[in-house]
């Protein structure tokens, strides 16, 4: 049974997030992609894991799934049958035959999200489902010192959804990066890792940070404090999307780098 | 009784388009806006005159609006009550009084349209309802050509949809200009008056010659027939916007040209 891995793109705005739901309740990207997949396997169910679960709202231009397929295909083929069964707000990017053992979430070394933030004037309605907005103005210097908080090996409990259960919330940042260009804020994180809703935690710190209702100092030490509680509230998640998902360079390329 | 003038921006996803409909069917921009003036009247019906009469599915940066309101209340807190009103699709981006006789149609002298189209690979999900999307790539010199031919004083008939009753169909054509940016194709077309459908056939033709389907030769004798059965299919309505309208200089300005 071949082992495929695809580089997906879609608009969460009509998804209740990524991962399949108990009930089938929600409309969700894994769902779709195992309806369009069981159909090219002839009624068999295909189970396809996904290197991020991403929320209700939010969008990837890079997510990466895995499956076994019970049928041979060219991953040219499978990309084309697939973007014909799957709806409109889904798209498959490439495909590829993926090395024995691949495992889009486990195999993953690292992920990049970005966050778009509108900052002061009025919404425009062709972004409402695209970047987050704020009624205000923020403060670049505050902005990019608290980015560079997050920075390197941390324990981020503080920033992390309740109710998740996962074996550590330490994860190690790589890159955190807050550019304005005019009145929108581009924000952009590498991690190995990222808990629940933490990337929208994060940019909520930036918020607040900006914005002037915490200082840089009270942002370290509700990092440091491993309490939710203590952290501002997490950033609209429209704003949000799963740009790219990086895997150890023994692993074929996921094609281009997408922005 | 007050007149005014507001510059709108909607995205026209979720709209049967600008103008309110014979029996109330279908969701139009007219309608809401009209329909939250009259809440701000007392229940008072207002009547909005809209510069220019977009299609279901065509977007506005900079579509223009006027009104009497028989209410006086200063521009900017109209402004602000208006977007408290408003769904979310639409937003008024700025409010001014008008000076006397001020109509946003009739006073208009010129429309700026953008159209923007994906050429080839596969359509982003993040962009399906912003562009137009052909999967063939175009002949960059051979739509610069046709664009070139709309440039300039001419009977646009083969442009104009079917049905509709206007005094003339000549317009002149100030702008036409394509533009690649990769494998996004940008129009920009300025006109004294754009006939029903007309940027849209504009844009088939630009596919048509692009494509290769047919020449410049024969678009410019398509154009002369004035025969709209001569002329290639109109382009999706959604990768259309609406950019900016523009008014005789004593007329007060409509806010920053928006891009």
């Amino acid at each position: 049974m071949p082992l495929f891995r695809v580089t997906l793109a879609y608009d969460g705005s009509d998804f209740a997030g990524w991962q399949r739901q108990r009930g089938g309740a929600g409309r969700t990207v894994q769902g779709e992609l195992e309806a369009s997949l069981a159909r090219l396997a002839g009624g068999a169910p295909v189970s396809v894991a996904g290197a991020g679960r991403t929320d209700a709202g939010v969008h990837a231009l890079g997510q990466v799934a895995s499956f076994d397929l019970p049928r041979d295909m060219p991953p040219g083929e499978l990309q084309r049958a697939l973007n014909g069964l799957l709806p409109e707000d889904v798209r498959v990017l490439e495909a590829a035959v993926a090395p024995e053992g691949f495992h889009a979430r486990r195999s993953a070394v690292s992920k990049l999200y970005r966050y778009v933030l509108d900052c002061g004037g009025v919404a425009l309605p062709q972004r409402r489902l695209y970047a987050g907005w704020v009624p205000w103005p923020l403060d670049p210097a505050r902005v990019a010192a608290a980015a560079a908080l997050y920075l390197g090996r941390h324990d981020f409990a503080s920033l992390a959804s309740s109710g998740s259960s996962v074996a550590t919330t330490t994860r190690t940042v790589t890159r955190s990066e807050a550019a304005f260009e005019g009145s929108t804020l581009v924000y952009e994180t590498e991690a190995d890792g990222f808990l629940r809703k933490m990337v929208r935690s994060m940019v909520g710190g930036l918020l607040a940070a900006g914005r002037g209702v915490a200082t840089v100092g009270e942002l370290a030490r509700a990092l440091e404090a491993c309490d939710r509680r203590a952290w501002p509230p997490p950033a609209d998640a429209r704003g949000l999307t799963l740009v790219r998902v990086s895997y150890p360079a023994s692993t074929p390329p996921a094609g281009p780098v997408l922005r």
